[in-house]
């Protein structure tokens, strides 16, 4: 296909007929897919089925009765594990529930009640802000929303947030007390973040004496095409003379199991002691039968990676479908751009602007559903209503061409008319 | 042993001696015993060993997955079987994750950081009141403190917590914003609310529009001699006109395992609109399978009451040692009084006055730990220092048999003590 800004008028409306009786094809095939949430699918769940009736031994390498209570910072061979695979030390972790998200908002929830570091309890100041690097993940915003938190959007850059804003605002403005950061794979774009962007973010100065990096490292294990690395947060922030700057979550949801799995939140000596001081009087301590199954399954760091190899052997021919579907039929067009993720669960794609929100609907209606559009963005609210987040994981291979099909046939068909009300 | 306050000094002071002696024999056996905790035997655990190798099906019965992300709410099975256990509508039951404790404490959090019913949330007043039934469970107290949540002693009868001083403080001071309850066999007393306390709790005034009961029924089917019925709190509520009052829990943590179990919250359908739309910011889901296999284990509400049927054999042989031991050494002693209780994990007995602290540190120095005296009192202050709690399950019978000599003598000695002070 042509680029679309250089077809002519007449060239438009007939690309419009041809697409819009494609469209009317599909539609009477009357699929229903779901591309809208980062789920697995059941064929990678199924390479982990040996998890689900495994038997550990009831006691654990310390001698702990698992069924029992007690051990509130979780297992020692699952902090272990843990502080081997992201090169934490064991010290400084905590393993919690089957959620990772839940620790998060956890760590908000005793930021607003007690405060951290000493400072006043978030929930008596006037006014609490967040930095939200955007695109980014839905339901961390969500969390800001429903707590009331101000979300300032920070737009991404190839190698992560952009730097010189994140600075600037966070030196000047005692309101802004935290920020999202999904450093690894970044949801939706897939974006790493480079050296530099951790360093700066550990040295920069705030005018928050408690103002928290929320590192939630969802996809430190989970390459597809390349292994980046990631430089150590708790070395940078150190460096910077911020120890307590980050709160570091991880879990194995996309692991083992999404919510029968094992999460964790790491931090400083003295985060962490804060930390437990709250999370004993929240609860005696959680499933530790749970954490011994899925360290027994997992074995150890190179367990895990030998796993996440097999995961993505599972998911890329998704991603090449999607990736290869993309280029195929928007490449050059001037209708859409993306980025080739090397890892995590998403591709990001940008629409020509103002065409989301109508590319989203288009779909729907052909009976494909997408993550709505603006949900990667704070309050829903894209500013120019062009990203789109695909998630490739969850339906067959079979299913999934049908609808990329369908979502490029609405990327067109919604540029085109964009197109068409300009010229 | 005759009755101490009959005793002359001279009796006493060769009383003394004697049991110092004995005392000094026991400290020479360097034992190491903890009855502090109301924690499950091993031998229990036993019971259930078969659930931990146990091997769902991954779907439930509605085709979930329960290897996947989703139904925040739970297993319609497990929310299926725990209404008919409990006679709670399935509409009206969350289930959560392991830990009813942390319910608890997300739904103060909630209460605290969103309000409920429409109310200010309580982290913006200036003072929020707890009534706190005691002796009662050291746990509720320590998230009360922690949230900085004012806790008001209210003392225990024989058929639940004093409800003339209930309803005169709830219906005049609209700081008051919960309540504390364990309905069925207390912690620690093991006292069944009567009939006509729960319909006093559900119908009286309060002056908080905003007043919620805690109904944490961590013993709702853990008998032990006798089957004590507990008023329905739902049905008393509504009939009182306050049909949002209730918050109420219960978990399998000492049915299956402590810690690896299930735990769920009921409340009305409003509240439960408010915990959802909350609960489903904070996480994605519960894990499903888990609730799964511990579903299927359990098969359905007789199957629970036959578990318990055999936990409680496991069990009875302890509280007869405990009960027959106090009888025979502290009975008509004029040294303490106690309650047989039904059901439940402990056995609470009250020393002369301000004898408890002595008592706990006498066991404590010939090697046996008990709770800590004021423990089961707000701020870990009995104000008569009196009450202690004796959790007789994680021992063995033989550990049990010595800890409780000792304990019998530790009382014995404190109040020998106490009486020549006075004489």
């Amino acid at each position: 296909m042509k680029n679309i800004m250089e077809m002519s008028r007449e060239e438009l409306l007939a690309l419009r007929q041809s697409l819009q009786t494609e469209y009317r094809r599909y539609q009477d095939r009357n699929m229903k897919l779901d591309l809208s949430r980062g789920k697995p699918a059941s064929s990678q769940l199924d390479l982990n089925n040996a998890l689900i009736g495994a038997m550990p031994t009831a006691k654990a390498s310390d001698g702990t009765d698992t069924r029992n209570y007690g051990l509130l910072e979780g297992l020692p061979e699952a902090r272990a594990l843990f502080s081997e695979l992201l090169n934490i030390p064991v010290e400084r972790i905590v393993i919690g529930g089957n959620s990772s998200l839940n620790l998060m908002y956890d760590s908000i929830v005793r930021c607003m009640l007690f405060g951290t570091g000493g400072q006043t309890p978030w929930c008596k100041l006037d006014k609490v802000k967040f930095l939200c690097p955007s695109p980014g993940y839905d339901r961390h915003f969500a969390i800001c929303e429903d707590m009331g938190i101000e979300m300032i959007t920070v737009p991404m850059t190839p190698t992560g947030p952009d730097m010189d804003m994140v600075e600037e605002l966070a030196a000047n403005d005692p309101a802004i007390k935290g920020m999202w950061c999904v450093p690894l794979y970044s949801n939706p774009q897939g974006i790493c973040y480079s050296d530099e962007t951790v360093d700066r973010l550990g040295a920069m100065k705030t005018a928050a004496p408690d103002f928290r990096i929320f590192w939630d490292n969802a996809y430190g294990v989970h390459h597809l095409y390349a292994e980046h690395k990631l430089k150590d947060i708790f070395g940078a922030c150190e460096a910077g003379g911020n120890p307590d700057r980050p709160f570091y979550f991880f879990s194995t949801s996309k692991i083992t199991f999404p919510g029968a799995g094992v999460a964790l939140i790491a931090s400083s000596p003295a985060n962490i002691l804060e930390i437990r001081k709250r999370m004993t009087i929240q609860t005696i301590g959680h499933d530790k039968v749970n954490q011994l199954r899925t360290i027994q399954y997992l074995g150890n760091a190179e367990g895990v990676r030998a796993l996440m190899r097999n995961l993505a052997a599972e998911m890329r021919p998704k991603f090449d479908l999607v990736l290869n579907m993309l280029e195929r039929e928007l490449g050059n067009t001037g209708l859409a751009t993306w980025i080739k993720p090397d890892g995590g669960y998403f591709v990001s794609l940008d629409t020509m602007p103002h065409c989301a929100r109508e590319t989203v609907r288009l779909a729907q209606d052909a009976g494909v559903k997408f993550t709505g559009a603006g949900a990667t963005f704070p309050y829903k609210k894209d500013p120019e209503d062009k990203n789109l987040r695909i998630a490739p994981t969850y339906p067959t291979l079979e299913e999934l061409q049908p609808a990329m099909e369908i979502f490029c046939l609405a990327v067109k068909l919604a540029g085109v008319e964009k197109r068409l009300s300009e010229i």
